[in-house]
């Protein structure tokens, strides 16, 4: 049942006044259930019971946090239907996505169940002592990562299931020993809540601390900024737009002990398209070009917003099948009316610009908050000396960008703020010829893509989704994959320290039989 | 030669009207060399040069990059007496430090190449395709670390060697593949100046693109906050006062575009006595930490401002003893005299604060620039309930807090800033009553010591440099040792790129032989 309520630590609480519903877009009315702010006192309860929390969870050993990300697996799936029904009344996507994103979810929390059950993550890395050393005697020192304590983690608008309550960033910092106090998205508060109460139950039966995680309802921002300012939070994780994941970071770094905030922002995923592959299959490219700028109604945060090509009737040839597959495709509904909303402005704005060309506009009839596809196309002098035409236009809409020649192909790219990801479409017989585009993309994004889509975010150890600002706020990370647990833990050296108060990991006897970096050999024996 | 001048990569330029002087302390006399302060024309060319010797820098094998910093080793040996000499008349440091320092300095960078030579820290993970996968085929996805960017690095005034010119940062950087510029500290600017005709003569053996360093001279803050806000940056290491580090931080934060900032900042470092270990060896430990208070003349980030202990007869006897030790000991002469006198100042401030006992201070006569050694004394109450205490004062002077009980003393450990390090003397038969103790240690330190000084930073894998803000503004990395590289490196991910255009790390024949993670398994077998 959605109660409507806060969980502070394991208990349901609702003490404010300030009330809000989420929106069914693909009926376009309110849900039915009622969800109550959080007040200060509440979140203050929240943090505090996170840092006692914090003294016991992070001293568990990785089997038994392996335990609890199971369970809440587990738990996750038992909600079953119900899930999956306010999922869809929350957002408008279909049944498939929302099983999809689940089954997403359950994986991400799976796999960094499987990572700490193991143990290796932790980087154990010995020097032993050289008492006899000269001039000076070496001490003994062993490292490990350990957790940096109560994290915020941010739903994301877009991924309810699996970048939200129980998604990427809980399990990675749950996995490192970090308590988690979500600040649910109010549109889909409801699907929130079913998680929590799903992590609340995993972690009453594994019997971890009270504290170790609580959601937090809000509408509003003051929520938020009071978390991310709160003495007792040590990291944030955010997924969402860039004036909303800057106006995090900047309140973090304006703290007076600055904390590291994890913020995947905008991009707009530049495709390059060579002329070869323009030429000998131009067609097939607008078609799946087509299907991946629609897909998911163009919200997700790798949709290909911008494509750029050299002029010429290869080029004209694409832009035209492009359109003529685009507005074959069924519009679908978006978020919430606020998404349109955006959506419709931004797309208003960019093709309000001058020397701007619509090529494609969907212009059937379409439901209430469905959105309508838009293709574009400019010359690259236009798109260098605008930078409007830079910005993400969330939702279904891209800008074909028509350069001249090699060289402004390459000045484009430069001047490129930070990206998520960059495609390189091109015949193999071409691709060494043009160096520089592939070095000058490498440098504005973290993960280049080869003959594909930027759509679609493996689940896997080598992905890497970050990269340069502002399409993330630390480009040092990931944000998916059992790697991003690294957002959330610190090194930690023990010098001299008795054997039988190190931590298992790092004794000699090499307890968990983990991978262990000892005088500079990776080894599983023992000292 | 010195010759005052900047290299801007392997130019000497000095077009600045703008000039100081460094200062020998021990002689209380200036030095003769005039230093011309860089132009803001300068800056930008440093930083420009950098950028497109970073084009070619990054893509350098690691073998390559390796021989570079060896050459700068090698060329830093070959300085020979005429750096000692300098680096003495600028310090008032001895000779014999001069010379560990030295080799501190080419140990690092020796490391650091051997490190890139041999390949694996790039942490190459593989994930294969699986086209038959359901109900969507995998990609073939290949990870790898890979460069920031052009790097700041600011001197240090107490390590002019190990973490200034050539130091840590910079070969750290270097060996990543980031292009340096140098703000050369101007205490010791002579030594900055030979160090980088080190670097440039090094650069130019091993045919390193010009640009990928440059040495800047200034005495003032305004070169250094250009090249923090320069949109050619990427990314900022820094040693100093948590004054100059926050000024940095925040600089960076407040980019269009921001940056990381590393800075290692200042700590108390404390260290906690426990009854049993007082009592059976009070007379040795006093010993023991006069001189570690006194080591360098108390200029380490490390050196030990806080003595911890439990109220009774034996901490009694234990400060007694503790004084009469340290004013044994010949005072040293500090770096600078603006070094001394902002020692005298912090000094004469904590001490005036209310309650506090001063229980040793040098008396006898001292030469100009050299330090009187002090000891105070205060009960845990007062030290909890005046934050003023809990600031670094650098240089020979200690603070020892008489607890009520162990209750006490967790909740002072408790709220203490971040620091660096942390030490534990104990016998071993009462270690296991104080485990509160312990965990609110490690909450607050990098590196934790058992019944040792916190002084002597050892150089190897295992060891964290770095802690909670303000000990440093990103715990997420160490300073000191091999894995100190990742503060400048970020992942990137190739998805389904063809294997000839792969870097080698990730190539399907794995011709450097290094260690990657192919399909979740650690190997530096082929595919």
């Amino acid at each position: 049942m959605i109660t409507g309520k806060n969980y502070i630590g394991n208990q349901l609480s609702a003490k404010g006044t300030k009330v809000y519903k989420t929106f069914n877009p693909k009926l376009n009315i309110e849900n039915s259930n009622i969800f109550t702010e959080a007040t200060s006192e509440e979140i203050n309860e929240a943090v505090n019971l996170a840092s006692t929390a914090f003294k016991t969870f992070r001293t568990l050993s990785g089997k038994r946090k392996a335990e609890f990300l199971n369970a809440i697996a587990d738990e996750i799936l038992a909600l079953d239907d119900k899930l999956i029904k306010t999922y869809c009344s929350e957002t408008g996507l279909p049944e498939g996505r929302a099983k999809g994103e689940r089954g997403r979810t359950v994986g991400q929390l799976r796999s960094f169940a499987e990572l700490i059950a193991e143990g290796s993550w932790v980087e154990a890395t010995i020097d032993t002592a050289q008492p006899d050393r000269e001039p000076m005697p070496k001490s003994d020192i062993r490292k490990m990562l350990i957790p940096l304590g109560p994290v915020v983690v941010f739903g994301a608008s877009n991924f309810p299931l699996a970048y939200s309550t129980a998604g990427g960033d809980t399990a990675a910092a749950l996995a490192s020993g970090c308590p988690i106090i979500v600040k649910s998205h109010p549109m889909h508060a409801g699907t929130g809540e079913l998680v929590a109460s799903a992590i609340v139950k995993a972690a009453e039966k594994t019997g971890m601390p009270n504290g170790v995680f609580s959601n937090i309802n809000s509408s509003g921002i003051e929520v938020g900024a009071q978390l991310v300012k709160h003495a007792g939070v040590k990291a944030v994780g955010f997924t969402g737009s860039i004036k909303g994941g800057r106006a995090l970071y900047d309140l973090a770094a304006q703290r007076e002990e600055p904390i590291p905030v994890f913020a995947e922002m905008g991009s707009i995923n530049p495709v390059v398209i060579l002329p070869k592959a323009l030429n000998n299959r131009g067609k097939a490219l607008a078609k799946t070009y087509a299907g991946s700028i629609t897909l998911g109604t163009g919200q997700f945060c790798t949709n290909p917003g911008l494509l750029l090509g050299i002029k010429g009737d290869a080029l004209s040839s694409f832009i035209q099948d492009l359109s003529n597959e685009i507005v074959k495709i069924e519009p679908s509904c978006m978020l919430h009316p606020n998404i349109i909303g955006a959506y419709e402005n931004h797309k208003k704005n960019a093709i309000s610009q001058p020397n701007l060309t619509v090529v494609a506009d969907y212009e059937s009839d379409v439901q209430t908050n469905y959105a309508r596809q838009t293709i574009a196309t400019v010359e690259g002098k236009t798109f260098l000396e605008n930078p409007t035409l830079h910005q993400e236009v969330f939702g279904p809409f891209s800008v074909v960008v028509q350069c001249e020649d090699k060289n402004q192909l390459e000045e484009i790219i430069s001047q490129l703020e930070g990206q998520l990801t960059g495609t390189l479409i091109a015949d193999d017989n071409e691709v060494a010829n043009y160096p520089e585009i592939i070095s000058a993309m490498q440098n504005r994004v973290g993960r280049i893509i080869y003959n594909g889509v930027p759509t679609g975010v493996e689940v896997c150890p080598s992905m890497v989704h970050g990269g340069p600002y502002p399409s993330s706020t630390d480009s040092r990370f990931t944000a998916v994959g059992i790697h991003s647990i690294k957002r959330w833990v610190r090194p930690f050296s023990y010098q001299d320290w008795p054997n039988d108060l190190l931590p298992n990991e790092l004794k000699n006897e090499n307890p968990l039989g983990i991978s262990r970096l000892v005088n500079n050999a990776q080894t599983t024996k023992a000292l």
